[in-house]
């Protein structure tokens, strides 16, 4: 894969996973599904739906079985799911899901705080969670969390991003996903990792799961874009962030990011309109104003009218 | 000069000037002299503060001449103000100012709907706003307006920029800052015509003052940084934009800039604490909320507490 070059970007929406899981009041099935559907409509052609997760952990993605049926395989979308656990990828295939994404923290107290396993425990499950998608022909991918900080530990070294991705990448994980999930990061350290990763393996697939949490979200994409990377993942109107990290929130919006990549010239085959229809959606179904620019912009353009 | 390399930032501060103008109620000169001298507390050396303009055009700096008297000359922050024509630079200076800033525009339409002349007209002011600032010995700065894009005329050519650059320096202007009057511009133009600008003058002090009206503030100024611009314009707590364009709402908010170009290790010798309390201390005068990731999560933090 030699993308570093190219001028388009794949941007991996994950709202109604990343997003609806701060959510403390549960969306009706139906309004996620009609979401996601809108997001397709847009042009997505990755989005996370849900998470097979306790219902106990997680009361919003109870219904992930039913979202993943209804929502079925068409075939302009791939609609996947987080698991975090072994548990969680065999009701996730047995459901139908055709890509998975589990989760692996590059920090121990995140770890223990987010998934109760160690990180060997959590490699461990992974290998396991790996060789079962394999088998059952489901993309398997990988979000490697606090990979720029962790909120107990600090500033996460470079090289344990690196060996925890051969470990990954030696397992057949398909693509890994760098995830600033206290959004600690910097664009100084964003070009820094992204470029060292793609010297170090510049045939395997990565993406950018940044958040906005101290403004910088995308001055990130941009630093990880200019340094090479090509899929970035992203909420649609913002929402959500990480619960178990105190004002992680903040994700970035999917529309904002759209519309600098595309100032710069570089093609998402997004519709933009279409998008922000989607954000307007989003804020319907959660009842609230949405942390987004481009959703502001629309508004003070409907009051100037 | 060879700022380029340097690992440090100057941060000029416009929100007196950029974003009080945009304000309908008249703040009172005390509390401007207040806001002046916290933000010259938190380390800046540059602070824009008032304009010398028709009061009937900018009620808000019917006050300007009673600002420049109060704050005077301390030793450490060099306290000025914006001028749009001969006229105005006279009271300026009249006033005592000892930093001078005058626009021009890099667009026609732009610059008969803010300064109601041409570019040519505004140059020839601009060569005798220079030459009485010269003789008074005043610091003189131009402000290029819409430098990346006009709202009337749409994309500003790169050539158009250097030209009027040419010719401004050739006054003996001290320093170019190229506005983003209607936060048009984008990271991919603000890294190109920077690069261009500092190959063409490499000894010649330039500035940035982007608007954040899209979202891509941030990631403009990161762009900007990395072509080697060693001085950007905020505004505290974001106040501000253009009130002659439609929607020019968002200055960068300098306690987001300055987060931003800290974490990277770029030093900008500014006590983010006091620059927040400065930015608290703006909201307060104002009266409702600013647009600042920094106190949106400062006031998280006290929900949390």
């Amino acid at each position: 894969m030699t993308v570093q070059h190219s001028d388009s970007i794949l941007i991996r929406e994950v709202g109604l996973r990343d997003g609806l899981q701060a959510e403390q009041r549960f969306i009706p099935t139906e309004q996620k599904v009609e979401l996601a559907r809108s997001l397709a409509a847009a042009g997505l052609q990755e989005i996370e739906v849900t998470s097979f997760v306790s219902p106990r952990a997680v009361p919003q993605f109870q219904d992930a079985k039913e979202v993943i049926k209804i929502l079925g395989h068409p075939g302009n979308v791939s609609y996947s799911a987080l698991v975090v656990n072994l548990r969680g990828a065999e009701d996730a295939i047995a459901a139908g899901v055709k890509e998975l994404q589990f989760v692996v923290s590059a920090s121990e107290t995140h770890s223990q705080k987010n998934v109760r396993m160690s990180i060997s425990e959590a490699l461990a499950h992974g290998a396991k969670i790996a060789a079962l998608a394999k088998q059952n022909g489901v993309k398997i991918r990988t979000a490697l969390a606090t990979s720029f900080g962790c909120p107990y530990e600090g500033f996460v070294p470079y090289d344990t991003v690196y060996t925890l991705m051969e470990k990954l990448f030696a397992m057949g994980i398909d693509r890994i996903s760098l995830g600033d999930t206290a959004g600690l990061g910097n664009p100084k350290q964003v070009s820094e990792l992204c470029r060292g990763i793609l010297s170090r393996f510049p045939d395997a697939p990565c993406s950018l799961h940044l958040h906005d949490t101290r403004g910088v979200g995308l001055a990130c994409v941009l630093a990880g874009v200019w340094s090479g990377i090509r899929v970035i993942e992203s909420s649609i109107g913002g929402i959500g962030g990480c619960p178990f990290i105190p004002n992680a929130t903040g994700n970035i919006a999917t529309e904002d990011v759209v519309y600098m990549l595309e100032s710069m010239g570089l093609a998402t085959n997004l519709d933009q309109e279409k998008l922000l229809a989607s954000a307007v959606f989003a804020e319907k179904i959660l009842g609230r104003s949405l942390n987004s620019k481009q959703l502001a912009l629309l508004k003070s353009r409907h009051c100037n009218n």
